[in-house]
């Protein structure tokens, strides 16, 4: 692989990648060119391209611990405090540029997480996975390529464990064990930026019990390799994409990351790309190193859509006359409230992160849980208030067809007007931005990336520390 | 016009109307043969097929006050407190069978709201509008039409009065006054199941001042009436009701009403239609009248449709194997919990109603608009509880192509699996219903359906009695 | 007992009793000269003095089914859905005038549960508690004696049954049959009224196993029978009412109800005051009907107490300068939403309330058990929002005795002077009134009391009917 | 004045002062002795105690920027981001110790705002003041004493600014400038921790106009000196602080730090300790800093005192044999969810904090109100969730007096047994905890101090940069 360096080297190593990508049950010969997939392809490319502009090198790039080369900050192994906090300042920057979700903070996640573990996994086990391991993020850093994390399993029956399920491929797991590598079955859901990204790395999706030995496997794939298919999901308002513009709200970038199922039909896996196989023990610490790692960003990226969104509101609101009224500007505060509320959480992990003993640097989990936690619910509350400010306009509005339609453009125009001097097309614009930034995969995507808001309750009862608490309680109130 | 009983004479009637539609720029030929449109038909012939079934009689119709005859509830004054309990259970019985908005209520809350408004304006102006507006009364209760009720304007530059805004078409109003009837121009926005309904019940849309005697307009039109024209409006998703059905979520009946810009273009309206002509003093009154009545029924419609949300949504859970853990049941119950706060709105304000002048019944305006207010929100967080549950597989999950695609539909059988014996095709309705149900267009009809949340603030400053509330603080506090 | 007709029949009645009452550890000598108990005979004499007025007649009174006498309504046994809505206005009218608990309801609601359920354990069981318990209906009707409603046992170990906490008497049971009666043992915790009350009427806490047998009793005491013991429960800010009267806050009628601790030391019942014993079937339904009729009130009482509360703080802002501002506006208006909106649900379970076997009626329990629900939520908010509007000041006023002092009260005078024109001891008496109404206690009672947020969560899956909404979404999303 | 270093040093100190204080309308002759007093001095000793634990050096002691000498950390002007971070964490840390407000972080943040101001008013104004305040900080960090930090006026009607209230002393002025200092009068209310600090130093309480003169003071006053009156303000559950103890909840440290209005009649203050005098544009400079200073601590110490709630709010459980249920350890996780969220907002704008002119650190101004503001709200929440876990009892509980009565004692120890092996005297003990923690006065503390909700929200309007979020979506949108 050549080393991408721009935007145009990104979408041409798509284009040559030719792996099997479907959508709405076709193959797609070029995923650069399909309408329902380049917005996506144009926000993650937007990872390379401000990564070369000068005013934001100290963010979007930093120096390799491993080559000393000055590579693209989604392949660098964080070395300090600082370099967590640069993370969340790069989302949030990337977020005001694209105003959706740019997708390779998935892979960026994973890359950290299974450094730190096959680190210790190799001190606990005598195993060799973290040399491995290096060689293959050496080669991540030095080609730039866009990795996917891959972790969640399709799971089937939630109630049941991996080994029990009714089709044992529910969970990804190594159905063959040979001399020179693995067979992997399975697939990972909801995969972001998949069908652009190069290769998925493969990690486990929960804590593992002995018995499920085949599904502790974590290993890097490349996404053409013979046996990988990757189907689009489809998204809210999904057609839009295929239109000239208007009513997609975001015609550039798109929304949400763009999600695909990605399957593994005994996909042969070589040992230099396997990092754990069979480890039960270590799966749970990865998954929750992942998680933790990944729950850091939401309050950057979200924050920095949430930006967006309150910008556009607070148009809307201009051009129609309203943003003088007491109570608009007490809503557009509320906006603002919740969106610093969410990034002082990355913010906060970030500050709170230390030193593992692999070298990496990691986010304190509590609070990249606390962060994730509170995007389940403010991002539902700023697109709330969002509709609010916007009106019913943004339910109802005409078609970008009728405005463009010499019967009926003229009606359009008349009857859309705001403010006088608004553009009635600018007033289409912001509104259906925010229509299209507020409802349905948008607000899923908050709710559900990097774990359902029940794993986040989950781990307040593991790292809470409730003992410690009760034991200040007890001192206060005067009980032995 | 020939009486409407059935569902297909309802249907034949649109057919035979051949009102002026736009969609997408282009002339619809029929609406009820259109797929953007046919849902929003079916929603509301069911308001004519239920009132067939026996056992909704009770609730589904009424005796006509004027004729004595049984009519269609829809066209019916309310007689009693009775009346007004039975309106909003007839409303949460229908979203029962549609999960949807079947629209005709807002033409049936126009019809209460004017015949007890012109009847006080004829006893403070001496007119003859209460008579007239009796006389078309019959004619609906006869015909059993559909009658759109049309508020809200376009308005333009919020910030300014009718007669101040650069374009004087932004308020409808009357442009010219003939021996015979009156020239109007103008639009009402966001019409509710206008493109297929009959007629509309023009109401002004906010309280006026002396010199905006233009703007007090209230007539009926014939919405097939020279100079109308009707631009339906795009929702989320629209797109999908072109497709054989599975991503659609509700094939059948649609999401929301369907909306639509009704423009006037300088038409005609005889005098025996007109309700209300530079009476100033009476808009305001008229407007909250309207308002009270509508806002009464947001518990009852999105009571019911939130149940079917619930049931959909305790299905994916039940279909995935997560409907016994505690965190699920606890969300389910809460989803209820708001539900039934909605519904406990629109059944207080009905039992707390009380007769007006004209005989006419009105629910308790106060309770009304806090029923309406707690809709503004409730909704929204019951999307967002299911969307919690549901998963992320909501917003990822692939096309129906996909699943019907001869190459990769057996993977989507196998990976898209969930609880034994559950059929995949199942799961997937059950996700796209839900889909469908809380994102974008629905949420939103929730928030300014019948009025913005700061229309419902503004009227508890109004309604609230604080100037009673303090005198009970200050004698309970010992203040002389 | 000697009819009691007015406030005074009522305190005279208390002095005369002579029951076992404890505070702070002493015996009390009579409750009613008791400077800590007295506001809360004041509230409860308000149940009887406000019946007398003939403006209220309607509201506060009733026609007994059983000898057609009027008679005050906390004695009536609901006849009608009437009934049932003049119940809760009933609650809020005298709210208005205590701006606290009244406590007479809980008597109300315990005779109506023990009324319609000793009908149906009769049909059941072939038992004759049903014409017992009419007798005492009658004897309570025309003495218009103060019955408390005893149903929360202690419950010790709240993760075992009854029979098997390491203490058998921590659940109220039968220690001894007798030809002539039963000797029971065992307590009633959070008994409001209980020392201004003259009996209590015993009924089981929960659902019983068939081996709980001596646990299903129901029966009525006085409160002076021997064996009885009552201690008084410490309030927030309890010492105040000793005092001569502006920190108080509500200095006639307190806060609360004024809760005790009732202890059974082996008290014998004769069997004409039995009404349920031994008929574990039956105590989980006379369980569930008290909560139902005692949650349907919560809208209105605490709807009532809000509207003080909401008065005061409407004050409070006046007097300092703020009234005007837009924000305190705001959340004005959204306090009297709040209180609106748990007013609507008392309305809605009594408007949907429907008749028992007995001919007793009874209020839709999903509905009742909704309005207490949003209760445990909007006090508290409405608290927050008085804090918010009153100010800091709430917390850090002076003492009175800082205000009547020669040495410092003309600076409390100087510095706490509001707008101009107003007088500083109103406006500390206001600010008393709203800390006191919305601290500690006040918040606690509008939690737990009528039972605990999870006791009405737990029956949304009970009456919520699930099942019916899984079928309605399936049908709806196309699925047999 | 004598080097403080140990808590009996401080506590000497105070008792040597003679400042002027009342209680209840009379005089306090030792604020160290007086049983409503000395909790409060107890928890300010605190900060000197824990100083000295040399496992705490690092957080709670910090080394001089001016003289290199070690200091506590409370006299410290910020250096880095560092020190911004180790002074939230410090507050938490006592927090744990105290469970309530030890209340020198006012003066602490007095001491870091005056720094910064004074050198910015130098440079503008060609001023001196910045020396003088270097010398008073010297002599501050010496001592080590304890500073209380005076801003908010007691404002009168607050929609009047200073010079137009009808008392003209309503905000504290100067009312005569001599040659060797300037002469003050009004008053500071809410001074926490005032009645046993030792100086004070006075800040303007909002931005002036030209014409409000007299009102830019910023001076620092023994509070001991000539014409300096504090009067304590009465608490909720004022009065247990008499008692032996249990029913106090927190005995040692009391709840909050204990306000006072403390009143300057006529109080000269010479130059050297005059830090701003007539430069009204510097004035809403300097609150702003001073408020960003003290809102960066509510997670700190809010967190902290939230985490011993949450401790005595699961012990409360598990004494009750609750801790297993489901809905209990969601809640508790809950609790834990919003402390680590405001704990999050202090971490954040403490590690975004940056250098101004004069060299010291402030911490990232927009987060800390979001800070703050998330305080107004989650405390309240936490307190209700304790109230929902530890049940009714928290409000009928009998008396301490009854616990240890001769006559009754034996009932309570029998009746509010819980779970086998719980000592009832610690379950009252853990209960007396939570409702005093969580109710009245804790929780007007929580919105009011370092500003009331509105001063946070229009904040939001000035730092949230809403131009260049309108700026993103304009370009997003395709708008040029």
């Amino acid at each position: 692989m050549k080393k991408i360096v721009t935007a145009e080297d990104y979408i041409r190593s798509l284009k040559e990648q030719g792996h099997l990508v479907y959508y709405n049950g076709r193959r797609v010969e070029d995923v650069t060119e399909h309408p329902g997939i380049r917005p996506h392809v144009n926000a993650a490319a937007m990872t390379y391209e401000l990564a070369l502009r000068p005013e934001y090198e100290d963010v979007m790039t930093a120096i390799s611990h491993m080559t000393g080369q000055r590579i693209n900050r989604f392949t660098h192994i964080h070395q300090s405090v600082d370099d967590l906090i640069k993370k969340v300042q790069m989302l949030r920057l990337i977020a005001h540029e694209t105003g959706t979700c740019f997708q390779r903070c998935v892979g960026f996640d994973g890359l950290n997480a299974v450094y730190m573990t096959s680190y210790d996994t190799d001190k606990k086990h005598g195993t060799e996975y973290f040399k491995r391991f290096c060689d293959y993020l050496k080669y991540v850093q030095e080609t730039n390529i866009m990795v996917v994390g891959g972790m969640t399993d399709p799971k089937g029956d939630r109630s049941l464990p991996p080994a029990e399920q009714s089709d044992l491929d529910l969970f990804t797991r190594v159905v063959e064990r040979r001399s020179d590598g693995v067979v992997i079955r399975g697939a990972k859901a909801h995969q972001t930026g998949a069908v652009n990204s190069h290769e998925i790395l493969i990690m486990p999706t929960q804590a593992l019990r002995p018995e499920d030995r085949d599904y502790a496997i974590c290993c890097a794939v490349p996404l053409n390799a013979p046996g990988v298919v990757l189907i689009f999901g489809r998204q809210t308002n999904e057609e839009r994409k295929f239109e000239s513009g208007l009513d997609v709200g975001n015609p550039t970038y798109g929304v949400v990351g763009g999600e695909a199922l990605v399957i593994f039909e005994d996909v042969f896996v070589p040992w230099e790309r396997v990092f754990l196989c069979g480890e039960t023990d270590m799966a749970g610490i990865l998954v929750e190193r992942f998680a933790t790692l990944h729950r850091q960003n939401y309050g950057g990226c979200k924050g920095g859509v949430s930006d967006v969104l309150i910008g556009a509101t607070a148009l809307a609101a201009e051009f129609q006359g309203t943003s003088g009224a007491s109570h608009i500007k007490d809503k557009i505060a509320e906006m603002m409230h919740l969106a610093e509320t969410i990034w002082s959480g990355s913010v906060a992990c970030s500050a709170m992160g230390f030193r593992t003993p692999s070298g990496a640097y990691y986010p304190d989990p509590l609070l990249a849980n606390t962060t994730k936690h509170n995007v389940t619910r403010h991002i539902y509350e700023i697109a709330r208030l969002a509709h609010d400010i916007a009106g019913g306009i943004l339910a109802t509005m005409p078609f970008e067809g009728d405005l463009r339609s010499p019967e009926v453009g003229h009606l359009v125009r008349k009857y859309l007007a705001g403010k006088e001097g608004v553009d009635v097309e600018a007033r289409m614009r912001i509104l259906r931005l925010i229509e299209n930034m507020s409802g349905g995969t948008a607000l899923v995507e908050s709710m559900h990336g990097a774990g359902s808001p029940q794993t986040q309750k989950v781990m307040y009862g593991r790292l809470g520390n409730l003992e410690q608490k009760k034991k200040w309680a007890k001192k206060i109130a005067g009980i032995e």
